[in-house]
């Protein structure tokens, strides 16, 4: 006869009900799942009114879910989760620029600029000097990359959390490397923001003791023939949030300098990207 | 200087950013969940697609929910998380009769009955007399057992699945044992029915190849002064979905004998149900 439930062998129950002829590595993911989350409810020996409360949280997370909102992309980003699909699936070798999450405000279709050109439109904020080169593991330079940057404003929103607010593509440009590999753009520093708290996610932060706040960032989505795509920030070293990202995108080697010049822009920072070579992808 | 993420000690670099005065049953739930979560993550190195595949299912389960429908109580009860909850928080002792799970359709305020009296009143289905004991560890009957019975109809739906279909309180009733500790009723002999499967859930178990049916049970809510709450189902025997009960309710304890005796009714369930003392919680 079949096995019935039991409360030792819950997680064999589960799977070994799975049919025949299921994609594989749906099964494999499925059955990792069960047994993770059985360990978890028996770990900790989860009451009916904590699965409950939980069924009520996904719930109220599901329905603040909408076009401009994603409250459970939230959640995972919170929870550490985005960052670690991140990092699993984008191993660079040492020495190569390390990735960090993407986040939701990246725009297809940002105009291509020329080096030394300014995106920051509407005037505001503390200009900045963006400056490197985008280089090999063998530190030589690469022609051709297409560096794709964004930032928040000097009121810690993107463009399109303002739609309504002009000049268009404020803080977004793309920028093409010649035979050099440099790269040079006038921005802004950026600035600290929160994420949106006002749902689940911001009550399960306040209730964790943590805020909800990301260290100011630049945004950048790097690729050239032949190499790996990188998509990473680069993080303002003072930042008072730095060692505390709500979203732990934070790596040592991505915070960068920003030395206060104050002519012709009142900052500058110096950056090099480093890509990996399509063939060392792991 | 602090712990930035890596990979390797994601865990560590989660759970170590919680606060200061975290209620402590919180702090444990929230690193035991990020703990397990990450664990899952790396053992089946999540991709990135696999990822924004979960968003989209977890938001539109979300977005199923409403006051008449549960999708996320659905998916636990799928992937065996409602059993397990329910039976790390019913231990009962050898001897006692098993708990399972309580399900959705229990309605409080159903009348009390008279033993013997029939609780199937829209004159469909096969009729069935229920009879048994309610007892102690010992065997002894227990006075002044509540039995609160509630069962599909013939085409597989509770009352408050058809609200416009009178009469009303079909097939549910409360009895209170006497002094023998006897219970006793005619409803019908239940038949199975799927779970609604045309949300996320039911495509989850389709690509399981895994059905949506639960067996033919009754459910009972046994309350007695000094004993613990007794929530359970029995199952009709013969039921082609006994083994592959799509929410692994089914217990080998709780598979009740339905002999054919053709009169006064159809058929004749016998079984016995034992609580356990209050003082027994584990």
């Amino acid at each position: 006869m079949t096995e019935y439930f039991t409360e030792e062998r819950s997680v064999e129950a589960v799977n070994s009900r799975m049919g025949q002829g299921v994609d594989p590595r749906l099964a494999e993911v499925m059955e990792s799942l069960v047994k993770h989350l059985h360990a978890f409810a028996k770990d900790i020996s989860l009451t009916q009114e904590e699965w409950e409360l939980a069924i009520h949280f996904l719930t109220r997370t599901g329905h603040l879910c909408h076009d401009e909102r994603q409250e459970f992309i939230l959640l995972s980003d919170t929870l550490g989760l985005s960052m670690l699909v991140d990092a699993i699936n984008n191993r660079h070798p040492p020495g190569a620029t390390e990735n960090t999450v993407f986040g939701p405000f990246h725009v297809e279709g940002a105009p291509v600029r020329q080096m030394g050109e300014k995106i920051s439109l509407d005037g505001k904020g503390e200009s900045c000097l963006f400056i490197g080169r985008v280089l090999d593991l063998d530190g030589n330079p690469i022609e051709g990359a297409r560096i794709d940057v964004w930032s928040d404003n000097s009121d810690g929103f993107y463009d399109v959390q303002q739609p309504d607010i002009q000049p268009k593509w404020n803080n977004r440009g793309i920028f093409v490397t010649g035979a050099d590999g440099v790269y040079s753009f006038v921005g802004i520093k950026p600035v600290s923001y929160p994420i949106p708290d006002d749902g689940p996610v911001g009550q399960m932060l306040a209730s964790l003791g943590r805020h909800p706040y990301r260290p100011a960032h630049t945004h950048y989505l790097i690729t050239a023939s032949g190499y790996q795509k990188l998509v990473t920030h680069t993080f303002v070293g003072d930042d008072p949030y730095l060692e505390s990202d709500t979203v732990f995108g934070v790596k040592n080697s991505l915070v960068a300098p920003f030395e206060r010049v104050d002519h012709p822009t009142v900052w500058r920072s110096d950056f090099d990207f480093v890509l990996t070579p399509v063939e060392n992808r792991q």
